[in-house]
Order: C-alpha cells, then structure tokens, then sequence
C-alpha cells in the first residue's frame, strides 16, 4: 500500500531531468552543481540522489535520452522502402535535436561541453557510444535502401556513409556552438547539393589515394 | 649590433609553439601549465612570456597555425578550374590536419577540447572564427567552380555546401575522439556515395520542409 507506484517514480525522474537539463543549459555543464539541480527542481538531496549519485549520471540520462530522440526520429525512414533523401531525413532529425527556437531541446554549446566531458568520463563515453551506436544502425538501413534500390553506389560500405552524414550533424552542431550561426536549413542546402553531383568516384585521369579505397570493410 | 634577428625570434617562438603543442597533445589543455611547456623547451618564463603571455596564447596560435596549413591545403584545389571530387579535396585537407601514424599533428581530443574552451574563451573564439572564415572561402571558391561547370546543382548558397563539408571534417575528428574509430578513407567513402546519388533534391510527391529553401541567402 505505501508503495510508490511506477508512474511516481517515473515522474520524479522526468521531473529531476527537466530541472537538470534547464541548470546545464542556462550555466553550462561546468558551472552547475548538483546544488543548484536540487534547488531548481525542489527537492531534497536525498530524493535526487536516489535516481541520480552525481551531475555525471544526469549527464549520461541527459545523453542517452537525447539519443533515444534521435534514433526515434529515425525509425519511420529506416523502416521505409523509400526513404526520403538524406538531407530530409537529416533535417527532421536535427528539428528534433535543437528543439524550437523558444526552448532549445540541447542546447548546442551544452553538447560542446559534454563531448570535452566525455574525453575523461568513462560512463559519458558508454553512454554516448551506444547512443551513436544505436544512431548509426538507423543510418546504416537507410543508407543500405538508398543503395538496394539504386540510389546511390553500393560498392561503399554503408556504415561509412552512416558515419559521415551523422559527421555532418555533428559538425552543423559544433558551429552553432562555437559561432552562433548556421541553420537546418543550410545543412539541408549542403546535403541537397551534394546529393545533386552524380559523380562516380573514379574520376578518369585523376588517380588519387584512396581510388581502391570503397571497398573496405566497415570497422 | 646586438639586436636579435627575425630569424631567431621566428625559431624561438617555433621552438616554444613546437614544445606546447607536444604537452597539450601528451597531457591535454587542462593538465598543462606554462611550467610544463617551459620545462619542455628549456627556456625561462621570461624568454617565454615575451612570445606568449599565457596558456591562451599558444592555443590560439597554434590553433591559427593549424588554420593557416589547411586553408593552404585548399589552396591549389580553389584556384584550379578542374578541382578535385568534394571526396578527395576533403581526405587530403584531413591527411594534413590529422598529420602521419607516429606523430600526430592535431591530435582529436585535444581539438575538442580547444572546442570546448572556446566557449568561454574570447580570445580563441576570434582566433577559431577567423580561422573557420579562411577555410570556408576557399571552400566557397571550390564549390563555385564544381556549380559553374554543371557538376553541382547551381540553385543552393555555395556558402552552405561548404558549412556542410567543413561540418563533416569536424564531425569526424570528433568521432575519432570520442571513440577513437574512423579513418580518412570511411570520410571519403561516405562522401564519395552521397556525391553519386544524383538527386535532384526535388523529389516529386513527397513535399516536405525546406523544399522552397535553395535559394536562401547565406547568413
């Protein structure tokens, strides 16, 4: 009977999240302590420290819940025979990372701090590398679909084209971040222009390193 | 009589910039002191500190330097009229910044971490934004020439394709730095593939966001 229900539970943590994700974005990663955490969501160290021992730990939650975000937004494409193009794809899912212009879903300059983290925080570094892993899996389908259906070469191993469409998100993030500027939009642009070459790789007359390259096995 | 060459101030400060970049890559931006670089190349704070007057200095000139190379690398392919693929410009410009197997030049985590510092940082903001304006235009220029000889479709901001690429470098340093995976060759794979897709960017029937947005100026 006095048992705390699931949703209570549940609730309390979402609760502790939204605090914690509101601390980090408007003082940064650094300059919040989990002081700060309690007081913003109203409750008492004992509470908190109950679903969280540390900032590492709602970092990690923080991450791995964003990640789960983003590899929803990919679901729907990766489980379609016709996927829309990359930069559709790319741009929804980027929508979704950033949130609206009110309230930013992860603030960008946030990321940039968590990636610095994660550099010396083994539990950062799990977290982010199954939420990448589970990122590149959606891709990896997508991409395999362009290639089945003729879209695009397929003597490429597809987890490299995965890696470097979420390189590019990657980086679209990092400028925002350091400069303040860019938007999907550009991203998107970027994409649809690439996407519009239509070269074969082997430009004749041209030799280059990496001309044997497209065949190497993913790593 | 007694002045000091150019050349000698221009090997000294080589000599201390040589030093630094070997401690912040052994040890990281953090976890050096001025001590420790004047440790690692012999000389007095006083011989030093006329060069640089702080940590933030030779990370900000180092980071210019690293700048001035790769926007070099770009610069036979931007004046060319036949530049190369996206693919190979961009694997060459990254062989550069990556440097060889033993030593590397810049090495990932500790680009993340200037990222990082950055975001408190003025002084290196300006120095990363200038240095991130340079490598843009020539990539400008590159995109321009693929748009005027028909390769690339001519209706998006070249100014976005070339965030797009720059994005893509970045993300993929910071993916070696955070999971220590990715070789050029998977960057220049992924590239080669979304350059063979041929998309119009257009695809009928499936109207989505950013359709009309080609033509968006570059902000």
């Amino acid at each position: 009977m006095a048992r705390v229900s699931q949703e209570h539970l549940d609730a309390r943590r979402r609760q502790i999240l939204d605090g914690a994700r509101r601390c980090f974005a408007r003082n940064g990663f650094h300059a919040t302590s989990m002081q700060d955490v309690l007081r913003e969501v109203g409750l008492s160290a004992g509470a908190v420290y109950r679903y969280f021992r540390g900032k590492d730990e709602l970092i990690a939650a923080i991450a791995l819940e964003v990640f789960e975000e983003v590899a929803g937004a990919f679901d729907a494409a990766s489980r379609s025979d016709d996927p829309p193009t990359p930069d559709r794809v790319l741009g929804e899912v980027m929508r979704i990372v950033q949130g609206d212009e009110e309230e930013e879903n992860v603030p960008p300059p946030l990321l940039v701090q968590v990636w610095a983290e994660t550099l010396r925080n083994e539990m950062l570094a799990e977290a982010l590398e199954k939420g990448y892993a589970r990122v590149r899996r959606a891709w990896v389908r997508i991409v395999e679909t362009y290639q089945r259906r003729g879209l695009m070469r397929d003597d490429v191993p597809a987890d490299h084209v995965a890696r470097t469409l979420i390189g590019a998100a990657q980086g679209y993030l990092l400028q925002r971040a350091l400069f303040g500027t860019g938007d999907v939009t550009q991203l998107e642009n970027g994409l649809r222009a690439l996407t519009s070459m239509a070269l074969s790789g082997d430009t004749p007359g041209r030799p280059g390193r990496g001309d044997d390259a497209p065949g190497t096995p993913p790593t």
